[in-house]
């Protein structure tokens, strides 16, 4: 790419009185997956990794990027005019330290206020203050030079049946109005697309398998405002939601709502996801109450109806999932298989489920080497052909209107080394000892993570990333707050509550070599209460058969044999019956009891 | 006891313009074990129990105590005028909520300030300032009642060596300083008598097994003061202290030299360590910089020397613990025993050894049921006889110049049920695979203390309290900020560094029926450092047989068998060269290795 973009920057910011332009990867809801439309880093630095940040002044041009993306960014940023400031590498400054240093006295720091949180605004805003400068954060600069930028989409909106969703609005909206009286907040602004389609039972198509829609919600005392392209909502949708007392108004409307919330109210927001023009237009004398959004708990904690949907959901999931994998172990070396060909043949068998709505992500299918890099996903120009030796790790799941699934299975196509087998039998003695482990109500992801990791360490082997991560219903499948981590980051120290659902996914990545995942939903259930406390347990709502062929009983002791063996029997009482004869067969062979 | 001491308050808080006087069980210096001088509580209200809160108005007098203690304090308080606030039972009033109802408006709360810390003398602040009233905190009125009050121990002050300490003074303070330029503050007021031992390099013995001298450390810049009963310290240590720029001055001096401290400056301490009366002291213009002693986490590090020396203390130690279990069962049924006679030989064998101080707590030694208390200790008057059957647990250590000890050991006397020696195998299987657990760097007790409860959780039983705590060296064995705990408290949050010594300590606790613990010493230390990162593992350094009568082989895996067997092997070989023969022969068969 050329440096014609960079220059139309400048010539932009000089004509608009800033010194410094920031332009982060994220929409104006800080969602995880930006789509296109809000794609402007790329569009101006030509890199196009997931993660990135630019930033421009008058003589320098920067892109933040982290370790995954190093080499394609030095790759695709060359004569873009930008350079590549690798994050984490001895010498290289953080975005704020470079914002701090180049600007000059008395200079101004430019923005879209729309892409950036209240949180890193307000920083942002001190790194100006320091030089005796200011922000100007109402206009987007990249706008201006991209002409053709894609369009929001702005697709159908459909109603969650309260047989899918188990709670209906109104009673949602008073969960959290009781919450907002905790908090002593009169208002509370929600600006997280997957927090109001839960809280409206509603569900879109405005991000590849996100189904959320593009809107904000401010909720009053009596009464809610969701501001969201109006076409898109049917008359019966329209209904019910004013029937539960939420009325719409158009997207852009909410910024004047929130400029005339009544002098002297407290709105409950959190200013790591409300974006940074929207708390500027609030008056002077409202005053914010920083903390997450309710519904995020509440959202996390699936109810009864939710809870029987899931596990619909994921037998008619592992019924795809064991038949792709019968599939697999029977044609490898038979027929030309790829890594995209067989993620689109599993797609095709999760199509064939009743209530498939969407894949819940792209398909990581990730043969030998590539499975080590832990985000790989194959690309028509990367598309490795699978031959029968080694390991193929197909990470997937579907969207149903009984909820989302999330599942790894790693498959031997052939043959493979001792080490291999024996590190994945070690995650699978994680994987299971985890989902088996019976622990007292006050637990968090931090207690329980060890269970996974402590064959592996004893090693000297880690996995380098969380264990486990709340899966959304017919949401995102990455949903906080509840996780299985080591370390103490924000969300890990979440008590798990009974209801929750949450990723169990040990693995090993041997980088250039090979890669293994096990990962299994686990439902949080309430055990025994007594003397000591309220006990918790899981409920191991993911059926597919786990690779026999790669594990190594010698490993393994009678306890976790026994794990692994009743896991198998529950997976062929569950899937067979719903299984044609000779799947059946290779079922029964493919989750038979192992014995050392 | 009569309630003359109570009606003596009351007159004395009249005189004196109180409303309500609040009475804590804590010292000066918020010291774990609190002596008989500063009992006043226990004084006043006649109850004995090592937990306690008093607080008196005109009309009512109450003792807040936990439930350890209830049924004492219900005994006790008989006519004393004082009632017992359960404190935990649905109803009752926490002492904060009860300052709250009853002081009048406008009233005055009354204390010791010296002997409430800073952030319960700012709380009880708030309680008077939200009636518009005030505190009064400048006299001791137990003090003026208490005639026999006995006398605050002043003794002798002994240097600990280099060759024991590993660290000078001046190199301690200097690493202390740099603590202090990265708070900004030019001054450290110390108040642990702990930290201040350590610093200091001396030790004494104001406080039993708690080897302590009651004093106070202020560091400046390029000076410190010590105030302490000068009799008691040496002019040999004197000299040693004055090279590394440390004066001495009388204790009661600490409070004019805090309210000499520069205008302007700041100084770094606890607020929940220093006394309230201290800090109220200082001049308006001094700034306190809030946070933990720096000495607490350099002390928790044990340096090369330290180490070196625990190692020896501990095989002396474990000669001890062995040559007590072959006297034990070889004489079991065949000579009298009680709890009392066996814990007066066992330290009989203690002090034996060669640096032996004292020992370093008092002896838990609970036969059967006594042992489900879990902080029980025999007297003369509860002193169970032993017999050849069930369980006794000893829970006991040792100062030595060397280090301090802490273990525990479950012995089996007799005849046990299948039920006992099946808790007493799942705990000995925590206790192991805790031992043996390698972990990256930046793993906390919240970690790793599940590797403890695994198997007992699995059958629905806890252990309620923490897995291990910090050991000092000659010092408090009770010693933060190290753990291991599922809760996360204050200090359970420590990342655990190489060369920190943490109990490891599971149990089974049965009311009215037995109590089983198994209690090691782990001293972290670096594993590996791969490209995973820097791998910690722990050196099990305490030496005694775990009682195998007791272990059921069929309920441990083949790696549990190679943990248990493995640890006796290096008991044996530790401890069998410094033996007598028969009693190598006796250990020989108590550290068998055991098959399934």
């Amino acid at each position: 790419m050329d440096d014609s973009r960079l220059k139309a920057l400048r010539s932009l910011m000089a004509e608009n009185g800033i010194d410094l332009y920031y332009v982060p990867s994220a929409d104006d809801h800080e969602t995880e997956y930006v789509v296109d439309h809000f794609e402007a880093r790329r569009f101006l630095t030509g890199f196009t990794g997931d993660a990135g940040v630019a930033v421009v002044t008058k003589d320098r041009a920067g892109l933040w990027t982290d370790g995954r993306f190093f080499i394609q960014a030095e790759e695709q940023l060359k004569g873009s005019g930008f350079s590549l400031y690798a994050m984490g590498q001895e010498g290289v400054p953080t975005v704020e330290e470079f914002m701090a240093a180049e600007l000059p006295q008395g200079g101004v720091i430019g923005f879209d206020g729309k892409v950036v949180n209240t949180r890193d605004g307000r920083a942002f805003e001190r790194i100006a203050a320091a030089k005796g400068g200011a922000l100007k954060t109402d206009r987007d600069l990249a706008d201006v030079i991209w002409t053709d930028r894609p369009p929001l989409a702005s697709s159908p909106v459909f109603a969650l049946e309260e047989k899918y969703c188990g709670e209906n609005t109104a009673s949602k909206l008073s969960r959290i109005r009781a919450k907002m009286r905790e908090a002593g907040t009169g208002w509370h602004l929600v600006s997280s697309l997957e927090e109001i389609a839960w809280i409206l039972n509603v569900r879109g198509n405005d991000i590849p398998s996100v189904p959320v829609i593009y809107s904000f919600l401010l909720i009053g005392e009596d009464r809610a405002d969701w501001f969201v392209d109006e076409h898109c909502v049917s008359d019966g949708i329209r209904k019910t939601l004013t029937a539960a007392g939420v009325s719409l108004r158009p997207y852009d409307a909410v910024y004047e709502a929130v400029s005339c919330l009544p002098a002297g109210s407290s709105v409950l927001l959190d200013t790591g996801k409300v974006n940074y023009r929207l708390t500027g237009l609030l008056p002077e004398s409202v005053t914010i109450c920083d903390a997450d959004d309710p519904a995020i708990l509440m959202k996390a904690v699936k109810n009864n109806t939710e809870i029987a949907n899931i596990r619909e959901a994921h037998i008619c999931d592992g019924i795809a999932v064991a038949r792709f994998m019968h599939w697999l172990k029977t044609n490898i070396g038979k027929i030309p298989m790829t890594e995209l060909s067989v993620s689109d043949y599993l797609e095709s068998l999760r199509a064939a489920q009743p209530g498939f709505v969407e894949i819940s992500f792209t398909t990581i299918s990730a043969y030998q080497a590539n499975a080590a890099m832990m985000h790989y996903a194959p690309t028509p120009e990367n598309n490795a052909e699978l031959k029968p030796e080694g390991f193929l790790l197909v990470d997937s799941g579907g969207h149903y209107l009984t909820g989302s699934t999330d599942i790894t299975r790693t498959f031997v196509l052939g043959p493979i080394t001792a080490q291999q087998k024996r590190d994945f039998t070690l995650v699978v003695k994680g994987n299971l000892n985890l989902a088996n482990q019976k622990f007292l109500y006050g637990c968090t992801g931090l207690n329980l993570d060890i269970l996974c990791r402590s064959s592996l360490w004893n090693l000297g082997i880690d996995y380098q990333c969380g264990t486990g991560h709340g899966v959304g219903y017919l949401l995102c499948v990455h949903e906080g707050p509840n996780g299985f981590r080591w370390k103490d980051r924000r969300g890990a120290n979440c008590v798990l509550e009974a209801g929750m659902v949450t990723t169990d996914e040990p693995g090993v990545y041997i980088g250039g070599e090979y890669g293994i995942r096990i990962e299994n939903e686990l439902l949080c259930k309430k055990a025994e209460k007594n003397f000591y406390g309220q006990f918790l347990e899981f409920e191991n709502i993911t059926y597919a058969p786990i690779d026999l062929d790669a594990i190594d009983p010698s490993l393994l002791s009678d306890a976790d044999l026994k794990q692994l063996n009743d896991y198998h029997a529950r997976v062929y009482e569950t899937l067979a019956p719903r299984m044609e004869e000779d799947e059946r067969v290779w079922l029964r062979e493919y989750t038979r009891p192992l014995e050392r």
